[in-house]
């Protein structure tokens, strides 16, 4: 046959090399989700097409990936359907199942028919592979892993304030400073479009604001006038252009948004917020306001967060969540506040690549490689090799008694610090002898001495 | 909306202690996997549609999840096609990735596609989920994970060694004792085939032979003669039937087949084996030639392998592998000989359970539980948990100030053995209350003696 193979485009094979960053990042962001108190689920990677169609809007509809019926798919399809090749009707038909999108509406789901078996409140995390028909872009693939943490059936403001610390905690545990966790509320951006008078141009606002630093207050009122933004209400928001320059941004905006009830209640959750991680402290991420972070408009309801990478590393964000107040409602659970945050992995990964802060001990699989210098000697060296695994060393030997040098570059390529040689010297003197790859030193030992050799071996 | 929401039939939510459960001996597996040289992959959960079809048979082809394509899927496909409604001709068309069905093709693609990052011997593992549009039976899923340990490029018999020690180590780890290791090789049921005249009879042969246990020899003669083998040749393999109550079933074995070149090579492996294994040692496993296990026998080509739970359990096989001559040629490369092994996760999951041998701490998700007192107790609280967690301790507060007994009730559902108090007479005088869930004893701290109480938690 021959065929070259390829894999499909938008997904990605993962070198072994990739595989252990990847975990590695992982393990640090599992286990400060467990120290949190989370407890993972998982759900199926697909889900029945009804569960998943019309949760993401239009275009989400259109990225899901659907599972073609299995057996005779066209045996139970509407014939008149199939004559006009009408897509939107015949594709339900074609198609039960599909691959989850994101890990959100599974989790909804889960809740929702585990509901009798789960204490409330509930905190879950979640980290799993999602799949969209996106187009492919540098960062941007058809299978990637989210990692979530949620908390539902709690109002609680504590929540918020603890999941500040998980991203403080899982950074610092990465070795990543500078990171900043951006901080907005649902209702500040609800006043803020009572203050401007029109809420459906609250989008366009925030989006013209955001870009103060880059291009100045004239341009960013110039692209306000320009989306339809009256100059009175921008006269309004006035205070907001210098809210980064205040000495008390959050007093600054208690005070513009005073007259908005609800803008009055989100700024009361930040002031906690702000004031309550001050006392506690933050070790490695910066908190700060930003009253023009505006993601998940249409299903936040409370706390908005996002976080952006150290300042100079162009990756955006590499991570964000928020409260929802009614994530259940979509399968009947009424009336269960959650709120959760999530972790970019691929984002996250390039960052530490590009940073080079992956620790170096990731590249290097083995502790210890075993020559074979044949039969005997490799019967040997295989009863040594399984004594020194019992002390979990990581440990391999060639398979063949194939020629040393190129048993020495196997073990060279694949980043072995020490080789273990048992030839026909030692197997008479009863010793082996191991070799520093590093440094080219060798120490013998009498092959009753394998412990004194595996406690060398700091793991 | 309320739709009730369910899941694909075949797919499984796993609830916490599932997972911790399932991860309890995925790391098992993994660790032993480390130990024992082989490295990480991971590939897309889908492949190319021509990657997949037509390397597991006709059924398999069948029970491979397709996907449906996106956007206009219907403007490329063949009228006529379309028109005759000819699904053989139709889903190549309406359909270009597929979910994997196993671990195995995508690794020979992997090999092949990556042939020039790759340092040969080159050991891998794989623990991913697979798909087959199986009918859902007890223990049998469209979903499931498979743990699969594979050596590609040597076909040194050291390797077979190795697995053979890699199963005692892991299955041991586990706590699982009585587990068998079934051996054969493809040459001795070559020979075998030889013997009685008859390679197309070798599994009616070989099956008929598997029951003579349970239905002894007459029977299973009967059952040979019933499927078409001739009363000469279970004459010429007669010493089979004893093989099992012989002193040297191996010796046995060879004496029978000494006239087989192919049947003599098969039994020199397995001696050397079983001899080598016998030297070495096998701490929980037991290794036992099994000359009716034919599993694998349209890609095996060496030695054979196949574990069975301890007797007792009505489980069939937990795991099985063995030697693949040219697993890699179909994608092109030719002459890669291989070996591996896999895990069957879901049923060593039904055995752990069904013996009870899952450790008991798996389901104590938390160290400690914090009571929330109250605005200003609560505050002191959450300082004292961020310290106790910077120590590693697993540590969770009720995100409210709930009544104190739903509090703990909510503590005890979730098995947490430790209650921390710091209510408003503990405030005052600076102190904290540890409550021992189990037998309700009380000790206090004073709230700068953290570390003292974190240092009674072994963690």
């Amino acid at each position: 046959m021959g065929q070259k193979p390829s894999i499909p485009k938008g997904t990605r094979d993962f070198s072994p090399a990739e595989v252990s960053r990847r975990n590695y990042i992982i393990s640090i962001i599992r286990q400060q989700f467990e120290q949190f108190g989370f407890q993972p689920i998982e759900t199926p990677s697909f889900e029945n097409y009804d569960t998943l169609m019309g949760k993401y809007g239009e275009e989400g509809d259109r990225l899901i990936f659907k599972i073609l019926n299995s057996g005779d798919y066209l045996k139970k399809v509407n014939p008149e359907d199939y004559a006009q090749k009408d897509i939107q009707k015949l594709t339900p038909q074609l198609s039960e199942k599909a691959l989850r999108y994101d890990l959100t509406v599974p989790f909804a789901r889960y809740v929702v028919m585990h509901q009798n078996e789960i204490d409330f409140p509930f905190k879950r995390y979640q980290i799993q592979p999602v799949w969209r028909a996106d187009r492919p872009q540098k960062g941007r693939f058809r299978e990637f892993y989210q990692c979530d943490a949620d908390v539902v059936g709690n109002a609680g403001l504590l929540q918020e304030l603890e999941f500040i610390q998980l991203y403080d905690r899982v950074f610092r545990d990465l070795g990543l400073s500078g990171v900043t966790i951006k901080l907005n509320h649902r209702k500040v951006l609800s006043g803020i479009a009572e203050l401007i008078g029109a809420s459906d141009k609250l989008v366009d606002f925030t989006v013209a604001l955001d870009k103060l630093d880059k291009i100045g207050q004239e341009k960013v009122k110039a692209e306000m006038l320009e989306k339809g933004i009256s100059r009175e209400a921008i006269e309004q928001a006035a205070p907001l252009f210098d809210l980064n320059d205040a000495a008390e941004p959050l007093s600054a905006l208690e005070d513009l948004l005073k007259n908005s009830v609800t803008g009055s209640e989100g700024v009361a959750e930040l002031k906690y917020l702000l004031a309550q991680t001050a006392s506690l402290g933050l070790q490695s991420c910066r908190l700060q306001l930003d009253v023009t972070l505006a993601r998940g408009l249409n299903y936040y309801t409370g706390t908005i967060f996002e976080v952006s990478a150290p300042q100079g590393v162009d990756m955006g964000s590499i991570g964000g969540g928020g409260r929802y107040d009614d994530l259940t409602g979509i399968f009947g659970l009424n009336d269960v506040s959650g709120v959760g945050i999530s972790f970019g992995l691929d984002r996250i990964y390039l960052v530490l690549e590009q940073l080079g802060l992956f620790p170096e001990q990731l590249d290097q699989a083995l502790d210890v490689f075993f020559v074979n210098f044949g039969k005997k000697e490799g019967e040997a060296a295989l009863k040594l090799l399984m004594q020194v695994r019992s002390k979990g060393v990581r440990a391999d030997m060639y398979p063949t008694d194939t020629k040393v040098g190129k048993q020495f570059k196997y073990a060279d390529k694949r980043n072995i610090p020490l080789v273990v040689l048992i030839g026909e010297e030692e197997l008479q003197s009863g010793e082996f002898t191991v070799r520093n790859m590093r440094n080219g030193s060798q120490t013998n030992y009498r092959l009753d001495q394998w412990e004194e050799f595996t406690a060398t071996l700091k793991h």
